[in-house]
């Protein structure tokens, strides 16, 4: 079996993901989409940077995006459990030979930048301004209902290389899929937070994020949204689904954004809090294991994917390929 | 426009589409696929025939299963208002120069075989046994929870001939696809009981029985059946959706039973029982025509369909293409 | 058995239930309920008068609120399946020595206002202005996503009487309560467009209306306008629900208008086309009659209605009592 | 605020709530509620003992039933994060003064029985019998398809004290219920596993057994659930709901099993695992509180329970009486 022991004694304790910036384009463009679309909430925004949050979360945001000339992920953020945990990060990413920085973000405490095994840029705090609870101002619902971010899905070169680092981290891994004939790992769902992943990772050239994925309360919320966004503009930015994924048994959409970043619209996965849970292994060529239902993916899904904002990306060494749409 | 005025004096009064007799080469398999699967309840059963009724019909059945060497459909039933339909419909067929024909049929009272303009075999009968309501015995229900049969669709090789002669019967169109090239009609959604069609016809190689469908309660039972049909051995069974319709803005799934007949699971259309009801017309290259979030039907939707057991086909004289999968 | 046989032959033919003007207090307050809260779409409005619609109607209105000092509702409203309905039913009503008016309707063609054997206002058409389908302009969908009107009910001081007046008529009885004791009725449901009913009839002080009731998609859309209700100030407005009803077998939800009107949301009854379907007969103690689920109705919903403008009322002459909530 | 700041640092680390032993005193009776009509999995039994457990768990089991002349309750056990956790327990109650003893439990490895402040038995283990998973076997989800135990609720005859004692063990406040004018508590809401919670206290006689909750897909399950059991011969085992709570936003049912063992059918609550999360306060006298749609609990819910065996309870220090259906 490919997948390391999980690591239950991690260097510094992260709680979950916690948000992502988005360098788009358009911020007009982008605010349609995501707040009217989506329904996402503003808390903060001048001409350059609008601030969202979900609608169970008390955090001030869970996704920022930023005006930009050419889009791209600026950085992955997580929330730590304490703030020495912050300290620990700090020494542990240093004593590796990762840069490390303590740099200022609006409405976080002391934040640490440093980045993983591949210079994907990674980002963690302790504590972020809390907002009133609006879970149930069911006035303010809107689009897809979305509750809280999920996960993040990155492209990886070499997924075996990025499930250890990330091991090494305390994530967990909850599904895999292997190669049949190399042993190796084509992709890999890992969790903090108790759900089936805070990340995921996909052989491709990388680093690179897939996508950002938003919880909502049921997949009638997703049908919901294809009835919006495909008469109101966005049939287009349709690219995926809805489907029940094999991997995670989730109901899941995946849509685009004005510049192109991949969203997933997700729910009903499963708990996962125990540390004995026996990790699912998937063969690539299942046709089941992207889409229970069996429709393939289409090639785009394989191909696509958001660059971090200054990080070079290299291809992947592993040529196995899945199931693609014709 | 190339859709005739409405008749609103037919030449006697057809209520709905009633039911429909598939010719099946194994009938324990087919068994498992409408009963065990799809949760349609058995209402007789012998060696060679099992009829099957719907949760909320109070009708014997709405789909027969014939064991017979070869798959087709025998026949397409309807219901008329009262006895004396029949007799109007006897003479109305007689004069056209069809073949009119009293047959037995169990459980029902007397019957009318005659059939439309192109051979395909159509019943009319005005009593069924009537059994007890079976709606509100909920430990009954199974699979996608059937309620009732919602319409027939059929492969018509000139759409607009197929049009003319159901509006003399009194079918009354409420959606249409019209080749913008030639102004002829693709497709068209006829009914009579006041829901989007009992009956609709697409362009093709016919007569053939393009699929049945079945209304279920809500999209979630259409996601409950593909998880049970995916995990029970029937994934290849599913063959189109799950999605929203343009046309009729209903949400369907398309699988096909063992013997390769379609089978639609149907619902949330509207109600069409306005005499002044304008039909809707759609373009044969819109996208959103077939599918409103903008997934193609795949080549075997268009060309596969059920023969009527002896009834010769001839091909479409209309070359005009829908958009399809690659 | 205590209902007539159904009339097969009416003395016109009426296609269903078309809509209701209500008379309110305060438009702007009932604005805020019918379109903000529920989210029926305004088609015209003036200081005097609000026309709505729901989203699969494309008949002008289905919901009249006109301004005045009483709440009270002035008409009942029926769509005819031709002009010439029209005039059998002036002559029709005119011989049974019911006065009979044509009257001048906004956004309707020729218009006769009569009225049921107990004074109620009924009033009758065939045309009325068509808009633009919106079913499919999803970015409208609001509130409860209503889709259309669905049904009457009234207060009736003899049931026994109203069924047969509306027998008459040509509706047709699908389910009704006796009085086991008196063999008498004490309710029943009454169709004519092919669902349970156009119009119900319960047992006290009449005639008033009891309530006009909206179709909604799913249940899950009743879940989301009582999450709406109760935390934008209209808590005190939800009535009694949600549940399914065992007579129907809908689910159903009943809340009050500003003026305490009272609106049943609903949705998922069943298809009753066919001239021979047997009426379900109830018993009026039977605890799952009201609620299949067991819960009794409150006495605020036996007890209160609207009364027809300018109508007297009286009180029933069957004192057999249901179940009612303590 | 009569919350005490959450314990980060605990003597020992529960992960979760894990499973209970029900006291039965008709096993096939109890069988028929829990296997038949829950949907739950019979892991194993026999004459004397059903091991069950719900959709998405490995674990051998989240509910035994056990064989009994008088139903009560035998147990209450918790999973704890690795081994070393049960001898840290272990030290720590005996320190506390609390009998300590290591029991064997079938299908479990080593396990620690004490009891909390009030002498209400708690178990806890570290290694349970993993099974294959069946989240993926859709033909065997029945009944309200149960994904998950979610949290016991405990009636407390002085929630003050039980929420300090669950405190020190490490359960963090979610929400709670202030009596405004003792100030002091009613009930409160307290979390290992990082939803609303694993254990909540309610005012009352006690210690005894509130209710157990089970996690289901979405409220169309909770539905579905009320259709088959009101149709079933259970309709008299409903005792509360359907609903949204005010606490949890959850929705929710209650029903009583064939002795009186209260279960809840819950889903959709919120994710709580940050550290930083503010409890949200409610007021006793806040019709919402209960059910945000204003709907008050019957009495019996304010009052029946199930007894630990052998436990000695005591009547609540406060008097204080919420809001109850008359
Ligand atoms: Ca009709
Ligand atoms: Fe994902
Ligand atoms: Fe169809
Ligand atoms: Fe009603
Ligand atoms: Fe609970």
């Amino acid at each position: 079996m490919p997948i390391p022991a999980p690591n239950l004694t991690p260097p510094f304790n992260i709680l979950r993901l916690s948000h992502v910036e988005f360098g788009v384009t358009d911020l007009a463009a982008s605010r349609k989409f995501y707040v009217d679309t989506l329904g996402l909430q503003v808390t903060d925004e001048d001409d350059e940077t609008i601030y969202l949050r979900a609608m169970e979360e008390r955090g001030h945001h869970c996704l920022v995006l930023k005006k930009q000339d050419t889009p791209g992920i600026d950085y992955l953020s997580y929330k730590v459990w304490q703030e020495e945990e912050l300290d620990k990060a700090h020494d542990w990413f240093k004593a590796e030979g990762h840069s490390v920085e303590w740099v200022e973000r609006p409405y976080q405490g002391r934040t640490l930048r440093t980045h993983d095994h591949l210079g994907a840029p990674m980002e963690f705090y302790f504590k972020m301004d809390r907002l009133e609870p609006i879970h149930q101002k069911y006035a303010l619902y809107n689009g897809v209902k979305p509750l809280r971010i999920d996960h993040f899905n990155c492209f990886a070169p070499n997924v075996d290389e990025a499930v250890e680092f990330y091991t090494r981290l305390g994530f967990r891994v909850t599904e895999y899929t292997e190669d049949e004939e190399t042993g190796r790992l084509w992709a890999s769902w890992m969790h903090r937070k108790g759900g089936v992943h805070d990340i995921a990772f996909t052989n491709g050239t990388g680093p690179r994020l897939h996508h950002t994925a938003f919880w909502v309360p049921t997949p009638l919320n997703i049908i919901d949204l294809l009835d919006l966004m495909s008469t109101t503009g966005y049939v287009a930015n349709i690219e995926r689904g809805p489907g029940r994924h094999g991997i995670s048994n989730a109901f899941f959409l995946y849509i685009l954004d004005p510049d192109g970043h991949r969203i997933e619209i997700y729910c009903s996965d499963y708990q996962t809090v125990d540390p004995d849970l026996e990790p699912i292994k998937w063969d690539l060529k299942d046709p089941q294991r992207q889409t229970l239902w069996g429709a393939p993916a289409p090639r785009s899904w394989f191909e696509n994917g958001s660059t971090f904002t200054g990080v070079e990306t290299r291809e992947s060494d592993l040529a196995a390929s899945p199931i693609i749409a014709p």
